[in-house]
């Protein structure tokens, strides 16, 4: 990708092109070059992504296939992304804010299209929103229905009352579990396997609540309703029943805090944003 | 929903009702609510529950037409489940148990409609019972073609020749992997991400035994033909190598027993039933 | 299975047969007995297996029902596998040299045909494959869609970058996820829910090392550069950021060596081909 | 096809064995040679037929896999199929009668289950018998779905009411439309593109009546309620709007008797058995 | 149905209400009492209909569904019908007409949900008329993409570049050919396996025009750029390469007008829309 | 079409390049011109046109798409197609000379690439070519299912060992029938609802032979062992149960010779080939 966004000032979008409207002429354009040079994936590419006039449609076309079974249709599932997405202009900017994310965290990712056609973490998260959204509704069972799709085709699993920030990084994915009534908030990067549970059967607020700019590790497990900070860093394979102060690092089974309890070790940087997993096991 | 089975007194069924004709009519009424109020959500509703004329014909649509492939049809599933259903009457007690046991221990499951439509696990569970039986009638290629189609479509790996008990909630389900001769006890709840595997390449009876009423948390790995005590607690993310009492706790990687190995601290309750993770991690 | 390859001299080949055609030729007849006693499966045993010609024929059969989509169509990947296995015999004996590890290593494995169909991670791996000549032959954007489609359907998050060598077991699989500059040597036995992953957002050669006959036990995570050296045993739910010496075991959060740093315990066998977990936490 | 049916005095079945159990054993033995000579047929064949515990099961598989769609689902409409057949056994009686029409009639039909398998005409048959019973139990809406279906997917076009006999061929059947107040005696044969329709848009009885052992030849339009005598022959491509005397012959646009309206030539044999169309046009 | 549309003088919309709702809430009605009474047609009934929010939604759907194959989505041929209908507010009037005609015309029509659904020929005229809308704005591939698909699954053929009017029932409509330059006016009636064909392989105005209100008896053939005059009738099974005036009648192969060709005989009623076809033939 | 393929003195093709190419290579690039003029058709003309390396393996591709159903996998069927094709040349150059029948003879079809998409009738002659070619090897049964296919899914219902020659025009093609002993030309038209049938149930040589250059008109049925002269013609909707001469012309019902039994009118064009219809009914 000839134009990198981490260098570009402005994000790319040159003036009077909203930063969304950027974004998507750059997925057209690689898909374009992709259907060029591959045509054994020219047909899903302009199936995909070239057939669509926007990226709203072309994701939920995208996310009413992947997410289809015999008894749910593609078509059904289509008109309610699409219609969702209409309805409420923050979805896009949180779909584009986390195609960013992907781009600029993860050096795998080799450009936005990349992202929306095959990151499944990236799928999941924009198919929450969408069942977020139709939790608040009131319309559960949709939202349940939506729910239990995606937890089958991706093997993410995120309760549609859990609220979401923006500039989410699921990386790999597979295995995310993130409870009713948790909260992630913006700029956050999880890995997979990562778990945000409760403690018991009791219901009621029960579930973490993430911070800005956190990172997580890989396999890393959060239970009950504790609280990580900002810019916090949970290490892979972690278990966390403790708060967890801002710009700290928690590791272990169960965890402690880098530098100890008393006095832990502060970090400069956004771990959710730089993705440095490096330090973590200098304890 | 109106009347929670929690506290009814015979589980809401009237006299001369079963209780699986209660459970029955609770979903074919929950649906018809759902479709009701949900218009988009109603063809779904009505193929997979309200036009069924029993639990035991729902839930084999609902597998057919989840498990399906281009090459294994959903018509000969359907027949598949049907077939073994009606063979054995302990199949749908089993199931009846298992909505019962996601309704009162998850505080995240509305109502058992739910259960049936969306809980990976509780499908999983379904499948594997039939599974099972097909496996002990010798009909080992097609046990293990289900066992295929349910790990691909569940990401749940249980062996057919595994004996699971009644009253099994495998919450979130993700990832569960149950060994070959693995024994699971009746009203026992695994996390996601738990493994009960073997330890090596012989073969013979070589994975966990797990007693009723246990409750294994997210991520736990259980090796090798150990025991674990009817209601013990295998704290999320342990790795266990060794036996553990009844109504013991063992947590850790690897997992120790908490209050020690001598006298570990015993506890009152059934955590497979009260689901209570929280004092896991006071070691 | 009659004649077990463990105890044949020459893997059950006779004089002028290769082995690959005794491989196939010990799968199609499997496959008749299956179908002749079992009439429901029959049809899925000859479409995939017995119908086919050849063992390059039904496996691109096979992947292609079992990785299409709406959008991705069974005969468009049919041709993309069947051309490129036909262009590169190497990816034959990978196939078959995979097929004997979990036949040898798997006590649940009994039969080559059992494995061929229903080993998610034995699919997954020859998907991963030709994924890989793919990005060799700078086909990226094709590579990438077949590791999509192999992370929503099996569940295992192979970048087709990463290098893998031959006789290699993903048992049960779930969760596998192996970056972009991962190696995996020959002979290698890992695990389900295992990560070679990296430890940051900066490109480069950033992931694990894994030497020839190494095991790598459910749920560990191997993070960043580092070389686990041949004949290595890393333990389930291990996190490991150093390197392991060759024959030597590496377990716990974080990893250290048994036997400690200085001079760790050195095992006459090959783990990842004799499977032995049995003394991973004598530490 | 070794015995033929035609010179089996008791039309093939030993003592014991009922005619529908003999013709479902040969349907077996024929699929069972045509899998074992084509294998790449052979999935179909026991999909269809050799899975199978009954002629019943086989033909509301193949019916349900013939006339799904995205919205009518092969798992309902099997449903359908096999408990209406199941509720009525005078359907399984017709459709046997209507195999041996076809396998006695029709020089190209080479078994029995060439004819279960191929013959749109003979599907659509069966598929209109179970319409017709469930617009007798006043489910019109269904019985206009099938009617719909079998009218898009075989070009056959049988109003569910009309009420059809048993012992009937529908020849090539693309283009066959019959009325709503039709009738169709016992073994009749009809030719493709032959229409029995109606006159106006007055409702009330408004179609042919069709005798026993008529013989109606391709692209025969036949309108108003009017009488076709038992053993009358209609020529290909006439238009009748007459009543046609018994064991007569019309022919022609419009249609005349042969060997005029006051002294018709009457002919010896049955039209709809003997295929006789020789004599049609010596007019 | 309880109002009939032929007594209710206005159509039966009350006042602010426009015709096409009154039918679509008739649709509506209908489907929800239909799926009341019919479970288990109840899920296509609502994915098709109910779930919908106007009949342009419904049809689009429903099209979508019938018409989609392994290479072309329903996805995107919902795309394609709900954008072309929203576009042009003249093609849902003429969709209202067209439900009209079959309801008026036809007595086996039992409600606009009835033909909505399940006529092929309303079905294939809506295509139709999309399909001559791209061919309009010179979007020639994709018209012929949708006449091909038409073609194959309602066996009616008629070219995008065909102008038909509006109130049109093709009854029964299998085998219906109508050429490129074909003309066909308001309220005509056309049954099953007419072909309005050319006479030849040079291109230009070759085919027949058809007048408002005709009626074209079931296998009518009309050949070459002939005018059928307003209100004018033609024999089933004809072959008319004549000019037609006006109210008059052609029968017979070839087909002479009832009357003689100097003064034929004049009717006073529309048979396109009385569908009288009682006296063709006295001739 | 930039370059019309009657204009071209030696077809197109430049020296070096054979005809089958040229075509293939004009099916390309009008496939190209489409897919950037219309991007939502764009994915259908990539799977099936333009991801391909040459018109054998499109042609089995677009065959197998459209002719799989849920029994029968479009892998099979592309698998089959392919084969045959490469098995015999001679089926390519008349698939070859098919397209060019269509393209000379049909003012409607606007460029190969049209044909080969879009013309049932083509692909039901092209389908039936392979299932001869089975049938010529003893494989009945399966050259009997795809006879039954392209019957289900073309309405063209043409019996595997029916004898077709090269330069074929299906025009429309719904509701041709040609039975199993007929024998059909070279460079022969053939319209719509045309039947080539039998007039008995005895066995034997009892279907039509069609001479080269025959032009058959919409709706005619030729009935028994009858030959059909070269160059002649038979308008639509004739009943023909008796030999006619070369070049001559047979029209009504019953057909006589125009001209005269004695001494019919002879014509010099090969009708077959010019299409010309229009003096047929000067009788």
């Amino acid at each position: 990708m000839s134009s990198s966004p981490q260098t570009t000032a402005n994000g790319g979008a040159t003036a009077g092109e909203t930063e969304g409207d950027w974004v998507w002429n750059e997925i057209k354009a690689a898909a374009r070059r992709d259907a060029e040079s591959e045509p054994a994936l020219a047909s899903y590419l302009y199936s995909t992504i070239i057939s669509h006039s926007s990226l709203t449609r072309s994701l939920s076309f995208h996310l009413g296939n992947k997410l289809c079974s015999s008894t749910l249709l593609s078509t059904l599932l289509y008109d309610l992304f699409l219609n969702t997405f209409s309805s409420d202009s923050s979805l896009l900017s949180a779909t584009v804010a986390d195609l960013r994310a992907a781009r600029q965290r993860d050096p795998a990712c080799i450009s936005f299209a990349h992202c929306l056609l095959n990151y499944k973490g990236f799928l999941a998260i924009q198919a929450h929103r969408v069942a977020h959204r139709l939790w608040a509704l009131n319309r559960k069972p949709i939202a349940l229905a939506l729910h239990s799709r995606v937890a089958d085709v991706f093997s993410v699993d995120i309760h549609p009352a859990a609220r979401v920030g923006k500039g989410i990084l699921l990386d790999h994915a597979t295995g995310v579990v993130i409870g009713e009534t948790a909260v992630v908030g913006n700029n956050v990067s999880i890995l997979h396997h990562v778990t945000l549970g409760g403690t018991g059967k009791v219901g009621g607020d029960r579930h973490p609540k993430i911070g800005d700019g956190v990172l997580i590790g890989a396999g890393a497990t959060v239970l009950g309703n504790v609280k990580i900070g900002e810019g916090a860093k949970i290490g892979a394979g972690s278990l966390v029943m403790i708060d967890v102060p801002p710009r700290t690092t928690a590791v272990g089974n169960p965890a402690r805090l880098v530098g100890g309890e008393e006095k832990p070790k502060v970090h400069e940087d956004v771990p959710g944003e730089t993705m440095d997993h490096t330090f973590i096991y200098v304890i």
